[in-house]
């Protein structure tokens, strides 16, 4: 097994600080969305660490940043990354932990170990939140993976109104060379992220290491019935689309919490019209997000709030329409990859929970083309998506040492 | 019992579109708020037009029009109007209609059977609707039966921030009069307005007479719990208030739906924060408007929907706050008046149906003063508060001749 691996903690923080200056967002926050010009001076920061830790420094055709370590032998590359854009505003370590945390394991195996046998990479990846393109989540994995079709750099379209493609040239990066980005060398990538959760936090546990990616659908369903008088309609002769969705809503999240973990259902946003207190309302519209990282059970979910939604509808009268505006098979974790950072954490003393991860990541991306898991690090009352995200740079410490660890087993001590 | 009553109805459509172009609004809507330009004048036209039927005209210290055709006896007026402020838009009827109605019942029987033996007289109340003052509603009637606070022409503010004490005074009214708007001399007040609701359509019968009108709760209840990633938080550690409002707006609704008519729940404005499809919500705020004009049913409902959210509350640990932001009860019409009302119709084969009204009317304030009816008239597809409400003037001339008639009686007839 590898060498126990020692960091330096008051580095990590220090270069986690000075990222987070780029978009600083009032106290704690970050505000850093993918292509502004505090974008592009946190990913020269990147640029210039990487290379400062004697790594070979690019930027692919989307603009992500790579820094290489090449090996002594042959085979694909074993990379590590996450991504700095964040929420609007987030926090200093959704994505950009994983990126401090890639350079300083690569940095610490090349200062304490030299030049690996298996090639070693670093990614700082681009526009993972959707934070300023909404459709455009995972852009840079997505191009690393080369899924990204003709047509979507003009197609994707800002909340302020510019195309993808226009921001990237603004930047000066060619829309026509996205296909540049495509790799088809990577064996593992293994990306660090915050849990943005409190299973770690409720187990007392700092590390959690990711065997699947949540399975996720989001619907947005509209329900319409007609207005009218909220004295002078008799309850009998209503359609009323609020009572509708109550019963959906009460029955959608009901079976998810029926049904226990990993299972959730969330109704986070509903629209009225007209919104008055006085009218039964002529539509209700109003999104389902509905996960589960376990196959059989995430298509039970769909079913079972497809037929409820269909059900209700049909019981009262009320006309449904309904979109579906993402839609993820659940990711699993390659299980030699799985196995292997099991055994680097008992190896190094790291406390760690095998579990799985119920937000999306790149990693479900880069998962179509190489072997791919996830470290997690403890979120301090599962906060997330915002400037209170919190992780102690002790747990944080110990995320990166279990990567180091499991870089070292795989770029050094197998042949 | 009374001649039979023929009318205008030319004269009386004439009438109703011609108060219609102040505050047109598009092909069939009126905007006319109170004390508004348009508003004052179409007051001006009222009084006009009450001066051309030989009444004596004068305005109150909020602005109400009156016309008085003085009785040969003595005793108590008997006074038929309703209110020209409309919604923000609304339609050519609510609250028009009945001042048409005054003014046309008045006129004919002046023309036809010349000085009453008890006085007559008309109203054009002001700010019924509050579309400008949302804490003013009724505030012509209120004026009348001496119910306006100190201090409230100061506090009542409007949507756009001024006081109701100044725009009284921007149209030449002296707020520190308003007592002097308080009758004690009036015996009878008959309301004539549309209906609002789709009971006498649904019937197939032109008038309605109201022998109640229903009692009113408004709620804003504001359920608590804690935002977290829709994805990374599992079920059983949820503080989820959409969830909670699910069960309560089901419960509430599904309630009065079981009760069966007269009973009405609804819940027809939602707020949720942050209002985001990947986040289970911080806080939902929603309204609950629970009506019944029979008193025991109208406080079942309160006592139902407030045990409801106290007890999902507790079971989901959400917190819970509510205001009541309206309260009426109910206001049962005087008895004589309805029988009265009954035989008259009768009597001028006018088909008629004793019914309540849903919707809440100047009615319910006079009825602190004085003995109270209504009469409605049919609403095309119950529709109300649009521009789209619609009457014939076939049903407006029953209604009206059914006013007529009772008045003819009330004033001719008796001694």
């Amino acid at each position: 097994m590898s060498p126990t691996i020692t960091l330096d903690p008051s580095r990590i923080e220090r270069d986690l600080m000075s990222l987070a200056r780029h978009g600083a967002y009032g106290e704690t926050g970050v505000w850093r969305t993918v292509y502004s010009p505090e974008w592009v001076a946190a990913q020269d920061q990147i640029a210039e660490w990487a290379a400062e830790a004697g790594l070979a420094v690019w930027r692919d055709a989307v603009g992500s940043v790579w820094g290489r370590l090449a090996g002594t032998g042959a085979g694909k590359s074993i990379v590590t990354g996450s991504h700095i854009d964040s929420q609007a505003p987030g926090g200093r370590y959704d994505g950009a932990l994983g990126v401090v945390a890639a350079l300083t394991a690569v940095r610490t195996l090349h200062e304490q170990f030299g030049q690996p046998r298996r090639t070693l990479e670093i990614v700082s990846l681009c526009e993972e939140e959707s934070s300023r393109f909404p459709s455009a989540s995972f852009w840079g994995s997505r191009a690393i993976t080369g899924v990204i079709e003709d047509g979507e750099t003009e197609s994707v379209i800002a909340y302020s109104g510019e195309s993808i493609g226009q921001a990237m040239r603004d930047v000066g990066l060619d829309p026509a060379r996205i296909s540049d980005a495509r790799r088809d060398d990577i064996e593992h990538f293994i990306e660090l992220h915050v849990e943005q959760g409190p299973i770690l936090e409720g187990l007392d546990i700092p590390v959690g290491i990711v065997n699947a990616i949540t399975g996720l659908r989001h619907y947005v369903v509209e329900l319409t019935g007609r207005s009218d008088h909220a004295g002078a309609r008799p309850m009998d002769t209503r359609r009323d689309p609020m009572e509708a969705a109550s019963h959906i809503i009460a029955g959608a999240v009901g079976y998810a919490r029926a049904l226990g973990r990993p299972a959730v259902t969330t109704v986070g946003r509903m629209l009225v019209e007209p919104n008055l207190p006085a009218a039964v309302p002529d539509r209700v519209t109003f999104t389902i997000d509905s996960r589960s990282p376990i196959p059989e059970q995430h298509v039970d979910l769909q079913r079972h709030h497809e037929d409820l939604i269909r059900r209700v509808a049909a019981e009262r009268d009320i006309d449904v329409d309904w979109r579906i505006t993402a839609d993820h098979q659940p990711c699993i974790s390659d299980p030699d990859l799985v196995t292997l950072l099991e055994r680097s954490a008992a190896s190094q003393c790291i406390r760690a929970l095998t579990m799985h991860s119920g937000a999306g990541h790149d990693t479900q991306r880069m998962a179509l083309e190489c072997k791919v898991a996830m470290i997690f690090v403890r979120s301090i009352g599962g906060r997330s998506h915002t400037p209170a995200e919190y992780s102690t740079i002790e747990d944080i410490s110990e995320g990166i040492r279990l990567l180091t660890a499991t870089l070292h087993e795989l770029a050094y001590s197998r042949a």
